[in-house]
């Protein structure tokens, strides 16, 4: 398959206009490789050690969520060069679905939604809301596990759910005026914790997004690349 | 005292040309209540709770770590009016030191490197790094438990600390480049840890700055109100 | 009625996106009191004497012209902070309505045209032109008089109105040419008067909007508290 | 006198280092005419009637506050091209000092303070503060008549003065703080007066600057050309 | 003709809503002379020689292409000075158009065209692309010698021409994509001719926009006052 | 040669704080490769014909002028990614000296006033002037032939040099004031043509600027590698 074609199948998927603005320029094709596409390997980051075995397989593309080219750049130095090397040696592809891909119907949100057995959902302006019939402790499970919960989890009803970074205020606001009573994201700030008027569960990023990632790969017959970052909880 | 006075004090204690940039309006004396001060009340942020136990002893002052009026606002309604009647009705003072406080002696830093026992401390543009004879666990427990930890968090030698928020990569070089092995601070974000150059060791916001304000409730015969957000670990 | 039901009637009554842009987050519920309205006052501005009159006759809501917060603030101190303890400490709702209500039907310009007896209104983009049959010595009067007249004010025909501080450049271009031979606003300033296309009436900015105000008190059952700013001319 | 010589003697009495940042390329020659000065005529702004009177007496020179050239132009068309075209053809020099000479020795505040009989001056960031004998009738007949007063002026014992439009929040605190019991200046705006923290006094903007340039004029044997605005007063 | 009218015929020709935004302010009637329009002159630049030649036929009017008003001033000094006061002076009106007319019907791409016989024409964003059958050495005959040729020209087939300076990346890129084989445009920078992606013809800005004015002024029966900069080659 | 010390030496050469604020994070190491330095090139620009030999010959370091990252990238693709795959594949090191090579002893404007035997030198803020014994056409002929010369250009006295793109009003006013008669740089535009003060001779880009690289190559004992952009002349 061509590059361009490609492309265009990735565009169907998620529609580079589902995109924020903040992402202009930092989604679609990031490194230009070789122009034919054999073999694909998919992941959620682009960090050294997804490289090497997307090199180590031979793939001719790598599609992730996030770029690694995020604040613009005048050099190539240091971490970048070391990435951005590995891939241009091996004239692979580099493409980048990010919040377009958030959006796109079997996108992130739709595959945590999933993941967690949402019912009846209906959509919020970034993420959506569900009736969920699994427990605090299940769903910490089902996201890897060492949840956090802020203020008092009780019987989880209906459920707004905003995979990546979504612990926002005004979202939040949104999430209670449209029923939620429970708020699940990541990366919680104390400033946004103080003031949240829903009850909330953190997991990691990496846990509600690489669903998403690992579920393409399938549907695509792709192989994904798992690399979690090294976390663990000390009592 | 009056507060002129008081805040003359507060201001050998932490002063404001010690501030980031940000900070400017923010600090020093926000709420402006009766002029004279006999009651202090000491805490990390201004929550309802805070509020109604300093209103219940009658304080004339209270002193905290952040702002309630970070965002300038044109209106005062929903929480902030909550807030703003508790304070005002009961001619309360509010006085906030934030990175003042956060780089003054004995400030919210130093209060932190006392906690963890570090010696041979020697600073960064903000936050310090000193020698650590605890293990990560020890460490966990003197910062209220349940930390999390990114990377291979090994045998610790020189430990950087950053109170509050302070995963921040150009800090993060900073503290390597400065002979550190080993980095603590609340608010990782995943797009950071994918590229920390060190082990990280994360607490809670709260948990990181609160001593301080202890600490100088102490020393200065203030009463502290303790009001740690309600969190809880589901494995 | 319920603060959200007198909400609604005000906005239908001036509508809020008749508003500038600038008055973006300075109009509508400015300080929030208790949910219940049963007694309401009006005044032009929020001084501490208005205040004292709402508080003395047990008012709700106090509607006025301009918001005590138009600097965005990030601490509530000396003058606001008086003015705050009083509406808050009351628990009285503060609502404003301003270039919204400049523009309503039977807002401050209608009103002015009205007590001017001005005929055959056409509107300006800000204000309206109208046929006066009055001498500037009656307009004097009835707005309260002492007026200064700029320039060579003769027999009056049409009668540019622009209640507050509309001595502006582009706005007296306009109303030259939509026909107008005199203009009548508030707050002169050196550098316009110097190159005029019109003789001009200056009379207050209080004398211009207050009527307005008032008759809206009358007609909506509320108090007006009045309380023109002390004024008097020396030869 | 070669126009090069006449501007640094200008620049010796009102140092261009003296003006405000918004002055930047609105002081000094601001039209090009002959180099040969030989007749120099002085006013406060440049009018249609000045430059007509400048002309007929063939001066070389014309000195002023205000510049006729305030917000920068990219066409030369209507009242500016009137200016622009007399002065131009008649070859004369169009010379600006402005809030360089607002603060000069001899400048306009100095020339204000003087023709008020002030003593024991005092210097503000901007005007400065005397002691009065005067009543406030006999400072309005010096200052034009006319003049307004804004709240309770009483027997004044130290006067702000501030020539120009100087009602502003931030002088009027520094002018209380520095024990000033009254203020005068031009162009009062409501919302300053209705915060107010003394008694003001308002004079027109001509007539706290135009005694400046009649002094100088006579100190430097020019000619000055008075033209104040038309303006009266109907009770 | 009254200058309304001429501006209106003129706005029929090159209309201003063609224009670029940055143009605005700076097109239509730049200097306002006398009303009454007899006799048009036209010219690509204002330049003093240009300016002595209108007024030496008592032009009422000079029509150009490039503003001599471009940086918005508050000064009129030295050449603007010079320029200004002959303008000014002889009443002569000076009127601008710009960018609307090299993008009108019969403006200034479509004169270049028509002097390169391009035929099968189609337009681009700026300027457009034809066929042609000149030899390089033929077009730069045509648009007054001495044309540098960067790359390899080649035969041409297709030619986009954008008037002025317009070797612009983004430019150059939508000609390729249209089809072009070769560009032809004026001011060429080291920068864009070490990326251009089409062998590229260099002229002079005059030689290609001076041809619009020209036919304009055949068209109109006006005069045309030819200036071009002085320019020779040495090998 | 560790590529640190390579930097150093680099940076005695041409300090980066001489550079424009333009410069910033566009000068020094702006690809990174391996560690050692053994065979250095150097050129004007990065070129794929450059990029291609220094690889042939081993190159460990490519030294330029003229960074090819300068718009900020958050992509690698097209020609960019053709640049970076040959670097980074050849793990050869990229360094830049822009405007602090420019101002630099020996550097850009010092090998072209060498170049063109100036004599009694005097710096400019960028570039230099110097006495010339050169006709236009020796000039010309050192600097790659084929100038232009535009104004009256006639016996040179003192000659104003700024390499690369100079040719700036507010350089040429200097100039003039400084005691030059004629002024050398490349890319004269039409608009500054229209108003230069001095006749100007305009040589290439390349040709002012790559006699430095050279030099320094030949001094340093680099391999110069030369590429000079494709250009003829057609009468």
């Amino acid at each position: 398959m061509h590059v361009h074609a490609f492309i265009e199948e990735m565009e169907r998927l998620a529609p580079p206009e589902l995109a924020e603005d903040f992402d202009a320029g930092r989604i679609g094709l990031v490194v230009e490789g070789r122009p034919r596409i054999s073999r694909v390997c998919c992941a959620l980051d682009v960090t050294p050690n997804i490289v090497k075995q997307a090199v180590a397989v031979s793939a001719d593309m790598l599609v992730v969520h996030h770029t690694p080219l995020w604040t613009p750049v005048t050099t190539i130095t240091g971490r970048t060069a070391g990435l951005m090397r590995a891939l241009l040696s091996a004239e692979m592809n580099l493409y980048v679905m990010h919040t377009n891909f958030d959006r796109a119907r079997e996108g992130v949100n739709d595959a945590l939604a999933e993941l967690l057995s949402l019912e009846d959902i209906s959509p919020m302006s970034i993420g959506c809301i569900g009736s969920c019939i699994l427990t605090p402790a299940q769903i910490s499970r089902r996201v890897g596990g060492n949840c956090r919960l802020w203020g008092k989890v009780k019987k989880i009803g209906r459920l707004a759910i905003v995979a990546g970074s979504g612990f926002d205020t005004a979202l939040m606001a949104e999430a209670q005026a449209r029923g939620a009573d429970t708020y699940l994201s990541a990366e919680m700030k104390h400033s946004v914790a103080r003031t949240a008027p829903l009850p909330c569960i953190e997991a990691t990023h990496y846990a509600l997004e690489a669903p998403a990632m690992q579920r393409l790969s399938t549907r695509m017959g792709w192989q994904y690349i798992d690399d979690p970052p090294l976390l663990r909880i000390i009592p």
